[in-house]
């Protein structure tokens, strides 16, 4: 990093300070799955308020239609004339189990070869807060901002952002903007800086099974019960045709491949298969679509996949049961245009058809984004690359995540260009134990968001 | 009941006590599958072997070869010239969860509608001792018992018996006998006794895979890693044809149809559906073997069953993962002549074709009972008989069960056939909540063990 970047200095004057800080925010269990940690992500929208107030954000509020809060504040200082640009990130976490792979206890922030291992070190607190340092450095430096900003942190995030669309909708003209700023997403390596442009969408689906009021003696009834979790497998088992594509009906009706120069783009992109299964805590077997790269497979392409599944006894010994039920959820990452409603329409069906006659089942929506993809060639997107080549320096490259979040409702309901600046490298255990943010990313996650917010001012609105 | 029958007078006289001794030894929570109750069948043993010095049992021990302990009494006063008979039962018993479905506690035996309710209530903690009883009956009316008698109550036949064979080979001069009197299983209904002449065999098998060390954000790598559940979900699928038979090959090669006598007697045993149904828990959905009645597939026809399937988050909401592992553990009922071994060597091939490259993965054996039918026309099966009419006062069905225990094992080691005496119901709830005994068919069969032994006295040996 030069010396020439706008926050450098601060960087190095109140670099304790920040840690101090970034260690109090990682210390709110906010779980927001969870229903036994709502008051803690209720916490966690009130800290985040604290945090904005800190850095000289006005107009302070904690923001929820029927579900958990988002966090809201302002600086309007830049002045009619101005752009406006609105920064999104979350507050909330994902749950912690299995509990006993964690190194250090997730909710007490440990410092281990310059990572910060807790969880929500960088999905999503790390980012809101290198976000909200830059507007206090800013304004420490220069009295006033070079663009107007809204910050709007979420909390329900990790739960599939059932409200935020609905805060959204109701909070239209609070949250107009220009552009919007996302910092929840990653780039290829510390030294390959890249650009998100897109996002697959998601929805997901629990599916119960019933046979009878409680588990029976396998002895005594088994080969004449249907069992639920056979029936369980044959849904499974089914959901994926033997190339590996999903086998639900019209499931990629709605499908695009990428334009050409993104394609070559996602084609030209290094990646290092070895390092990625390191990554991805050791990964032993790699399957997918047939025909289509890693790459592809995780970002341009949609999938189905079990994130959970249960049936009868799970502890010790065995127990000689047909159980009397069982319950699996299953996901699908959707990629442009295909929409969450006829996806589940489509399952409903399908899943009906593997019914056996008598069983009783229910069928259960989880959440539902929509896939998105930002064009490359806005004079916003233009910004944002200028930010990241001064603080890497090097030009930053074009990826797509393969992760969802609310980033097409943002986009689409305030009508504006959504931008990525994400710090997320590849083996930081989102969703995992010893989640972690890599503090080297995180200093130049806060010069790039000054930088951003710099460049952003001199774009023509 | 007549009042011809031995032990009417004492029945009468004693019943309070045995209802006090049922609810003390039914309080011992002996679960022998779970680790953390393993002082528990320890404790189980010593009190089974302080309910037969009580009866006037002698040569008191409690036996065990590495495992957990069974409980041995006999009474020889018959003199070598008497039939020796050895009785087997179990004093351990099944786990007790979902324990928010028992309407009382499963260690606190309640009295309902003339059912006794309470883990081990029929399986097999009252069995045992109204086997006991009768023997102290006897005792305390005649001074002396009809035949030899030996009591072996086993500590491990809820989790398979995995050193029951050891204990019957080590000790297998002192448990010789000339009929061994099984007192474990049921009968069609109250007013429909029958003898049970055959059981299942059981094998079960716990596959465990894995694809990474923890769990991965389905976002980042889902599409390219194989799930795991997916993988579980095949072996399932696959584990039957499109017939219902299993699919693993060779499975069937050593089955054997009943007796052309038996298979008759089979067809026409009084079968109600609609009260099978409501007695299991409410089954919603029949399935099984294409051509075979429910009777064939829970008695003459062998089964593979999933007892418990596990991967991911089962948690409230939805975790977006990959899962990094999964358990699934299937059993298999087996009919004479299958070979458990044979089955387990089978099924480790069939599995492994089914295996991804890369990935980590295990079988593990659990439990291992071969198959076993006791011919009709033995002397011993008419002693039964008689003594079962004597007592229900109708002359008794030929049936099988479905369930498996050491039936096989006794039979085979002391080289003697093995005669079911047993009162449970359809509607016991063994291995589920609200397990029962049925207390007149308890009375019924201590005063049918008093006939038996008295009517196995006059057997020639």
């Amino acid at each position: 990093m030069t010396a020439e970047l706008l926050l450098a200095d601060y960087v190095r004057d109140s670099r304790d300070r920040i840690v101090g800080s970034l260690v109090d925010y990682l210390r709110i269990p906010s779980i927001s799955s969870d229903p036994e940690h709502h008051t803690d992500v209720w916490d966690s929208a009130t800290h985040t308020v604290d945090l904005m107030r800190g850095a000289g954000l006005e107009n302070l509020d904690v923001v929820h239609v029927d579900g958990l809060p988002a966090a809201y504040g302002e600086h309007l200082g830049a002045g009619p004339d101005a752009p406006t640009v609105l920064v999104y990130g979350h507050h909330d976490v994902q749950p912690v189990d299995p509990l006993d792979q964690w190194t250090s206890p997730p909710f007490e922030p440990t410092f281990v070869d310059g990572e910060c291992r807790a969880r929500g070190a960088i999905d999503d607190k790390g980012q809101v807060l290198y976000e909200i340092e830059a507007v206090r450095g800013l304004l420490q430096r220069d009295g006033r901002l070079p663009v107007n900003l809204k910050f709007l942190i979420e909390g329900e995030e990790e739960s599939g952002s059932p409200t935020f669309e609905r805060i959204l909708t109701t909070h239209r003209e609070r949250f107009a903007c220009d552009a919007v700023v996302v910092s929840d997403t990653g780039m290829i390596a510390p030294d390959v800086p890249s650009i998100c442009v897109g996002m697959r969408g998601l929805v997901g689906f629990t599916l119960s099974v019933r046979v009878a009021d409680s588990d029976l003696h396998s002895g005594v009834f088994g080969g004449a019960v249907v069992n639920p979790a056979h029936v369980l497998a044959r849904v499974v088992a089914d959901l994926h045709d033997a190339d590996g594509r999903v086998a639900i009906p019209a499931f990629y009706d709605d499908v695009h491949e990428p334009e050409p120069a993104e394609a070559a783009s996602l084609a030209a992109l290094p990646f290092d298969e070895a390092a990625w299964r390191r990554d991805g805590a050791n990964i032993r077997a790699v399957g997918g679509e047939l025909g289509r790269s890693i790459l592809e497979r995780t970002t341009t392409r949609p999938t189905a996949d079990v994130t959970g599944i249960g049936a009868g006894y799970q502890g010790a010994g065995l127990k000689t049961i047909v159980p009397a039920e069982g319950t699996v959820t299953v996901t699908f990452r959707l990629v442009p245009d295909q929409d969450p409603v006829a996806i589940g329409r489509a399952l409903r069906t399908w899943v009906a058809a593997r019914m056996p006659d008598g069983m009783e089942w229910s069928l259960t929506p989880r959440g539902g984004i929509r896939p998105m993809v930002t064009p490359i060639s806005t004079p916003e997107m233009g910004a944002l690359s200028r930010a990241i080549e001064r603080v890497w320096g090097v030009a930053p490259l074009f990826t797509r995540e393969g992760g969802s979040g609310p980033e097409e409702s943002l986009g689409r309901v305030l009508a504006a260009p959504v931008l990525f600046l994400g710090v997320g490298l590849p083996g930081d255990r989102i969703h995992a134990p010893n989640e972690r943010m890599v503090m080297d990313q995180f200093w130049r996650g806060l010069l790039a968001a000054g930088e951003l917010f710099s460049e952003l001012g001199k774009v023509e609105s």
